[in-house]
């Protein structure tokens, strides 16, 4: 364990331990640094939560990125055994298998409440499951942004054209979309992107929300602060647990492991949406941070390369298709209500 | 327990129970049918998932409405110990105390994910234990139905005037708005809804969006859908827990019942948002249910009445007050946040 980790076993002592010391003693790596608001106190929870639950009998030290592992290899690390379980975003695993972009965000794609809907009820889990298997780790879902925002820059963006030679921080399927559009994104963990803005390496960068945005200081380094999201509209966390690791527990340890993956997954949305208008009001008023939306033709043309790019990557891949075809078929059949969904909120300032 | 109960005591004898036989059996009471879709099912699934994680120690009997206690008796029962739990609304306790209705869900009210932001990230479930403390309930949230429906009318509804003497079943704080809108506001539990509909003792009622209302069948006695849900945006569903049974658990047992609402709390918001869109494509492309919007003048009057209804009801009572002023807060400080998740929902039919 490396001397930034939050030793979540330690509190477990404290806790009732109806069955003695602890049985298991979990290692939990993250994507994200250690504390960070939101991402990394929802992890720790997460961890606490288990231990708490289990009466002890599990014992969970949490670790931040570049701690045990660096933050890009929390997937490689509990697929190999070297953490029982990690918590991070399959959005940064791409590369591993054509499908996996569906299970945190894509460009144009599901609301956090339809991605929860898609995932528990309909067909959504049992297909990241199997997309995960191969590597020997089972993923649950574990908090969702909610509504991103589209970023910081320092200069507006007018046309397409303005994204011409821009060194943009922007990880996912939105990156190819971005070099499409004439960008050059660059991936970076969020820590790094605050010195990155400054010393000229980015242009632009994006990153989560205000409530994370704020946490990171971004504002200090970019002047515009771009909506919608095109590029992650919400985004899915996810926890990894290797499957041996979870198999060595009773099934009432395995139970209460799951549980409280659901349970983080509510904690953490819910966060987001009591946090992130908080943060945005500080960052208008205190930070003289600007608003600026993206012009509808620039969505329109980013809309279309996203088809491309969404289409091209799961074309030769089956199971890519068949996760496509779920996704796609959720969204599709969510639009009427969606629209209902709309025109409630729209009431919204009623009662004021 | 009566004939129609569902024990899942029984199940646990089937799981892994490391500490032997069920410690505790507990009772379950709801304002249900039993096993009826999302509420009656998600109450299924909270006590399972209960049993699950405790090894059987906890055992539980899941009552519908009307088999241990009528379903608007719940409240009562588990306040008096003759259950140790109960799932339901609060908007169904709104006469207990000036507060109550804040805790489900009032006209013109916050959506599914500020409720939650509220109530886990912004005081609001702090408030809720201190308004039920006094009645020996320890609340959670445990479901929400997401975006509501206005209702089924047998005749369009032009202006307000078409309110008048309207016999509408219909809950909360939304049955004082509708009867200083010159309607008749009826309570009725969900069940009896269809009948009263057909035989003409109600003109028009409200229960709660397609999913649930396609599953009681009230396409068959109204023509004409309404939205928005001007009277519950979206309804938080409780399980009440009564004080003196949580406090004979251990604190791993007691992690897990509370850790478990919150998982279900989850699990019931993601099964909304998956059936809802089905069951209205159902509803109007199978049933012939034609959907009709509210008139802008006539959201306007039932908002005005709203304010004093809500006014006049939390002006007398402390507790009220704060609560009221708690959650006004939290609905202004969202609204710029709002817009922009306003922005990014536009873009949602974009990769269809």
């Amino acid at each position: 364990m490396g001397a930034g980790s939050l030793t979540l076993g330690a509190a477990a002592t404290t806790l009732s331990t109806p069955l003695g010391e602890p049985q298991f003693h979990w290692t939990m790596v993250t994507t994200w640094p250690r504390n960070f608001p939101g991402l990394g106190t929802g992890a720790n929870r997460l961890a606490e939560s288990i231990v708490a639950m289990s009466g002890g009998r599990i014992a969970i030290s949490v670790h931040g990125a570049g701690d045990l592992v660096p933050a890009y290899d929390v997937f490689e690390a509990v697929s190999k055994g070297k953490a029982d379980m990690g918590h991070g975003s399959a959005i940064y695993w791409k590369d591993k298998s054509p499908a996996i972009p569906f299970f945190s965000s894509i460009p144009f794609g599901m609301t956090a409440s339809q991605a929860n809907g898609w995932l528990y009820h309909g067909g959504g889990l049992d297909l990241w499951t199997e997309v995960y298997d191969p590597f020997g780790l089972i993923p649950m879902p574990v908090g969702n942004t909610g509504i991103q925002m589209g970023g910081w820059f320092n200069k507006e963006i007018r046309t397409t054209a303005d994204f011409d030679g821009l060194k943009m921080r922007i990880p996912g399927l939105g990156a190819e979309v971005l070099a499409r559009a004439g960008g050059h994104p660059i991936d970076l963990p969020g820590k790094a992107l605050l010195g990155a803005l400054k010393d000229g390496s980015l242009d632009a960068a994006e990153w989560v929300g205000p409530y994370n945005d704020l946490a990171f200081g971004l504002y200090k380094a970019a002047k515009y602060y771009y909506y919608p999201s095109w590029q992650e509209p919400a985004t899915v966390m996810e926890a990894i647990i290797n499957r041996r690791s979870y198999e060595a527990l009773s099934p009432d340890l395995q139970a209460i492991v799951m549980h409280a993956c659901k349970a983080a997954n509510q904690d953490m949305l819910a966060e987001y949406s009591a946090r992130n208008p908080v943060a945005l009001q500080t960052l208008v008023s205190r930070f003289g941070v600007e608003l600026r939306r993206f012009p509808d033709a620039v969505i329109d043309r980013l809309r279309s390369l996203s088809a491309k790019v969404l289409e091209e990557r799961v074309s030769k891949d089956e199971l890519a298709a068949r996760v496509h075809a779920s996704y796609r078929k959720f969204q599709l059949q969510s639009l009427e209500w969606a629209a209902i969904d709309d025109a409630t909120r729209s009431m919204r300032d009623g009662l004021l």
